[in-house]
């Protein structure tokens, strides 16, 4: 008898345990930092709330463990409840964008909102190491080059008022990931000037993303 | 009187290329090569049939002169029937994708469609030049690096019988356009061994897109 009591509090726990494994949520892994994944972020918090999916944030100290069990040897990656894992910032997006009235239905729609993230993405992608003088050069050759092509082409996207496509959409917050850091001086050896002296409406497009109800709910909700 | 019936050759054609104008198709422009556009055109096969697009091939000689029109100085461009042009290859193909059953309407689907498609495309943006001694040397360093890592997670992902969701997608379509540019040695300083030796999945999936009967039908109806 005595035995028996002693063991429910493992019999408790093991169900608790089962409970919480049958009910897993979506994981999101990715470092402890805005970065590429903030528009992400958003967009997963807008799709199932503070509660429903996992940000799990690991630390660079971890990452060299972690990154021969990733896809690509990158992050993020979506952890789904089955166990399956996702690479690919765009297509993890996109999965919560349409869950969540963040990717547009209407097919035309669709394609400027892809064109806008799509490019935002090559940027990050195509983006050479910063480090020692030799990256600093190199990021000044690419800024002057790529990145501002790329920053031209969604300059003349941007609209005067509002968001890209009407309503707030991947487009905005992927162009926002891109300007806003740029602005905030996260993007090394590229100055905040690039934007803020040739991009006005990028800029102007960028405050209005960062005050759009859904962003301040979700920046005072998480750390970043 | 003479006038007039003079004037009657100018006014059909001005009612022949007012209807023309209003009847525009929408409008792919590549070079006239297979490249990273051909899933794209199978797509717009399936979508709009042989007549329902247009398919503007352009010689490389005419390249410098329209490079600075498109959107980012690459190609392909999609101009829709309203004038307005498109860039980003899988944007233009997630919108052909989505109107001719090539792209899932499941969101996990979808996602891991886009996975995969958003992979072949980082491999084709990341990939360095490769002319002269120089160009020769970083290509094999790539395809020793992140091209095999790209190939592996493709590898691991692609089902032994049929396609990588069931039906055929955009991603078969994508995963195709790389592993057959390798296979066919147009993937300059690349040799076909790398996917024929080390991929057996992928080789027979391409296998398998070729000989699907959407692409045979394509390839019959176009050049390449």
């Amino acid at each position: 008898k005595r035995q028996a009591a002693e063991e429910e509090p493992f019999r408790l726990r093991f169900v608790a345990d089962t409970l919480r494994a049958m009910s897993t949520l979506p994981k999101l892994t990715y470092f402890n930092g805005a970065g590429r994944a903030l528009g992400l972020r958003v967009a997963l918090f807008k799709a199932f709330g503070k509660d429903g999916w996992e940000d799990h944030r690991i630390e660079f100290a971890d990452w060299p463990a972690l990154k021969p069990t990733t896809p690509l040897g990158v992050l993020p990656v979506l952890t789904l409840p089955d166990g399956r894992v996702v690479g690919q910032t765009e297509a993890i997006m996109r999965w919560a964008g349409s869950q969540s009235d963040l990717y547009p239905k209407d097919p035309v729609q669709a394609m400027l909102c892809d064109e806008i993230t799509a490019t935002c993405i090559e940027v990050l992608n195509k983006t050479p190491p910063g480090a020692g003088e030799e990256g600093r050069q190199k990021r000044q050759e690419y800024a002057a080059g790529f990145l501002t092509r790329a920053l031209t082409l969604l300059e003349s996207r941007a609209p005067a008022e509002g968001f890209f496509l009407g309503e707030l959409t991947l487009a905005d917050l992927m162009a926002s990931v891109l300007t806003n850091m740029i602005l905030t001086n996260d993007f090394d050896h590229v100055p905040a000037s690039l934007v803020s002296d040739n991009f006005p409406k990028l800029q102007a497009h960028n405050d209005r993303v960062r005050a759009d109800p859904l962003v301040v709910a979700y920046l005072a909700a998480y750390p970043n």
